[in-house]
């Protein structure tokens, strides 16, 4: 069976009650069961996990080695700014996909640039936390491609 | 019933032949085949066009103004280039989603920026021709969600 | 007797109803009768075009030659990125007035740099579609002047 | 009745003598002449000020609330240079127009930003000293429009 | 008994009727009278001088040197574009502290440089009309420690 | 009675030891000392964080939501580089002012640009470990006047 | 026997009359007939095309796919301004030299950066019309060292 | 006999007392004084004249017209960001000469920029006040040259 | 007897089998195993930390103070990041050199740039893991020049 | 009868043995042999000089002044980065000719601008060594049509 | 009895026939001379040496040493590119002067930035081949003064 | 016996006696004799040669091919600054240490860029003249380790 890991950044904590115009009002624990169940009827596990520490993140992305077929990740703020996060995607390994729950090319400047999704596989952006069920899907798809 | 527009921009004609270690090997009617199919089983009738022309696609956008709930695009080329096309996106008022076939923030420089995407409701990019199909399913859920 | 010709660029076409709170709710069929009534007062002929293909624009640009004393101009998102429109005004050589509707250092900084008025005789800009009118009194009269 | 303040920047009382192979051989008298006889056929007072002084235009433009409905401002070299006069036609809060005897995108690249545009109303170039008239013409429109 | 120099900007003189929203409603007036008192509380007499002119700004500057114990400065929309008042700080070279009213840092990307502050003790910005009187007790702290 | 979080960033827990040319021989200690018994003095309750840990701030800064009235807020040198400590400023939503001991705008230019700055209420820097006493003063006139 | 496409970009159709003293008085007729009769001579037939329309090349350029040998393109204007053209010069996959009557470095800036030129195996530029001949020989030399 | 206009901008009236590590410790009565010296032993009369206000600079060098044969400028820190003097520069159309004190490119980057002396015959800098007497006798062997 | 702190950043904790054609088979365990070895060569005690946190990596440099004679120093991806991390370098005030596995001038544009290294004592680069080894020499022999 | 200077800047001693798959494997010998007798095919004397020393190209393009009819010039990495052998190639006079044996704009992008070609009449680039003897052929038909 | 070295870079020998509409019909030989004679006046020996290779220039600085008293430099083309003789002005320690015959701010962009002005003592520019004699004046007064 | 070529750049010649705050009062010929005495010691014969001339630089990387394992490089200025000794060390094929006397890092921002290190194996920077030995073990390990 395959298990893929669900990884939140910095502010995720707070979706729902965190600038609800923007983010909208799902919170992160509905976010993470919605996937636990989109995963079982998709065959796979999910686990999940959120942090506000860049080195939590970096050290979770290699703790998937091995253990883990594939990483969706909300880098939030720090997709725009960290290496040391893009190093680690790239030396875990896995296929991950960034997601999104905003759209960030129509926001300030600075949220148009992604460190992050040059060493990812693909980017879903924009769906509200819709984002992260599509990311879901179309990570399995390609996790099965790869065999 | 429901009703998407899905917009190939330029050289997405040549899908399946071009640059296959880029764009994959499914071929251009392969893929809107799959997305009628995936249509019909979601509750939608889903429209396709293709063009290089720029002007071509402007009309287009214009033309599914209260004929259609949604539209799914892929600029190609034009996604960095084109203001003429990013406001008939605006100026059509449709939701539009940007969908890439490779993941653009994992090439050339110029290609990390979108002029389209700005306007756009969302963005899937990086899983082949399997970027249209989660476009659809993500552009469906909201056009529902907005009643 | 003095002919002029009226083009108009990409998105032009949905002047009236494409987001009036920025472009107004005149639409370009009222605008070219208007400015072909104000011809008429100010003894001159008007021919109108609108196209989003960019190479219609180039190529009515150079059948102007010979045939019409000068053009007014609204090219659109092209103003910002077509050094092909940009090449064509200069080799057709006639004395070309650019015009916008909107303001456009009032809006996205992408607007605030305008390739094709270097080429350009003038410049009017933000009054609405009134802005055609004023640029075909100006045209008339250097028109005039360089007999 | 309609008033109307015409404010000249920097270097126009020059006009007519310095470098007229760009801004012609009319001077500053005979222009705010014609502005004043072309005002009176649309119904409207106007009032004239040069300085070259970035204070006393600034002033001018605060002492104009409440006593003009609009201003015609060519703001010369500060055009490019001036954020105090960008906040004070924003705080005087009149319709503005901003106006160039010639081309600024035809000449130096610091010559293609303006400061003062954005927030402007609108904006007339490369008429020669019948940019100003234009200008009136335009602005007094819009102020009627606008009741 | 210590003496201290407000020194008041371009637009200044327009506060409490300038752009409300941003600036707030307290006029200069009211702000020097605050001042004044809050100096006589601290134990420093307060002068105050407002011009939208950059050369008057400058000598005063110079003019207060020998006079006043150091300066508080507003310089409006000269903040980010003048050298010379950069030069005039450090020639006069009295302890000065930069004040806005508004936070720069949250207004167009043209107010985040400040060419002033660098040659200034320190900075207070965004609390409204109050930020001078915070600067006033921070500055007079300041110039009691230097003895 | 108000409740205000003083939270310090990265590097000041060596306040006092480090740098003191720069930074001053007060220890972080002794100004949460002295900001404890001026917020007494002023009515408020002030609790302090110190962290160099990005993580450990947004936590801190939305555990704050509901119990403080507002933040000061010294990021150090995240002030320049953190998008994650803008969103948990702005996610947070309490009013926050930005404090820096020395003055960023007379050093490197790296620390000219402030990303934080631009969602918070205010600035005060340059005052050495002043700068805190005179944002408490001043956030909590605004927490008042707010109401 | 070889077959090479000459493609000649916007506003290549006014060559010989267009500001001539930058582009000759030589005509795209006359060029295309010495092309073909220079053709003839190194043995390979020679197609033209000129379009000001950047989707017409884009197709000429996949239609020549298994019917040319290679391309020698000027693609005008669209040089520096067009993704989509690139994409297809790489897509088509035929060996491509990029050519130009006028030398781009010494005129303005915007044409001296060429994103056609990055997927092309050469270029000629800077001779008048004879650049495109220089170009066939050239192209025809690989053209047949690839055998 | 040949007559010069020495223009001395803001902050100049400071010299010989300000920041004299930099600028020294001659005045600038004593450097009028000694140019006026020089003046008679070269055979030319000299007028001074030293403003902290663009616009008297302005008007001074348009009132030059007719009168002098050349103009000795330190535009101060306006050197690098007026285009307002660098427009009455080219417009008064008299011969200048740049002179600084000190030597700009041994000091901050934003000095490293000259807008004005684009549009002077030539530039002394960094001799101190001597540079001004080296700009006298060049400027006069110029204006001589020219007859 | 001298004592060196090794810090290794973010990602090093996957030294060996992280991306191996870039960084090499050597883990980090063994590196440090071999730089402890060394340093009983060269009479020094060498102590290791890891870590993928910002904020502990600063805290290890305060608490060498005082106990080590010089730090070895590899941020990872902080290198082009964090202006917290070169302040605590500074702030901690030990020698400290910069090492690099692999040669950052060889790859990525970003990772051109180094915040860490202006502040510290030198670097060493591109010799994989051997770059540790080189670093120990070069600053024992330079804190015993520090006597 | 013509003669014709061949220059070879830094590096092209090593054509032929230095990254061949970039440079192929011709060497410099054999290159210049080769145009010798393409130049007594068409009637022209060739000198052919190869130096890695600027001073050296700068010498002799101005010794081919009176000498020689035009130059063929590969600057090698010279092209990007000397002013000095721009303003050589502009003080010899002759039509000079930039040649490159690999296509600069398919590498990396210091070598997309060339600072000799602005003051050159063309250049070839890409197609190997024989780039040099299509310039050879563009060369001397610009020279006959000049007479 | 004082010496001063002149340095002319590359390009100066041509002085007098290349493009004399910028640089005059005065030849190096002439300018020697006369600086020679000059050098008699104002009692000082004078040397001259001209090179286009940056080389002996760097080490024409370093043997000026103990021998010269200063030097005027004129590095032509290197001005605006070379680190290496900026290096050797600052190591051979002389008070330099920085000579051009032209204006170099009235040229193309690329020659406003200056590497070698910003350690030298002054700059003398755009006088023709007197802007040498000016300098040595200057820099005479300039040594005496040192003593 | 491995051998190893030790090359130094323009300025070098002047170590020990040119600014020695910055590089030491270490000579060339001493660094140069316990290079050799370290290179006896590790079994390595040592061969030096410095040169100002970027010329002699680049030919006697060529010149080292097949005859030297090795070369450790200080490219002085050129560093910054050459494209033609980028393409020499590449072209050359050695591999190849780049080394400097001081740490570019904490100066002046041009020299922040190095266009040489991209093609060297490694660097090593800020030891004083011990950056050469440290270069030496280094390099010497790599050679090995290649076999």
């Amino acid at each position: 069976m395959r298990r893929i890991l669900i990884l939140h950044g910095p502010n995720l904590q707070a979706l729902g009650t965190r600038e609800p115009e923007i983010y909208g009002r799902v919170t992160l624990d509905e976010v993470n069961t919605r996937l636990s169940t989109l995963g079982q009827e998709l065959g796979c596990e999910v686990e999940t996990l959120q942090s506000a520490h860049e080195g939590v993140l970096i050290d979770a992305l290699y703790q998937a080695r091995g253990r883990c077929h594939g990483v969706i990740f909300n880098p939030g703020g720090l997709t725009h700014t960290s290496v040391a996060l893009r190093d680690a995607i790239a030396g875990a390994g896995l296929p991950t996909v960034e997601v999104h729950v905003s759209n960030p090319h129509a926001r300030e400047s600075f949220r148009h640039v992604s460190l992050t999704a040059g060493v990812s596989l693909g980017l879903v952006a924009g769906f509200g936390v819709e984002s992260y069920a599509l990311a879901l899907r179309g990570l399995l798809q390609k996790v099965d491609a790869r065999g």
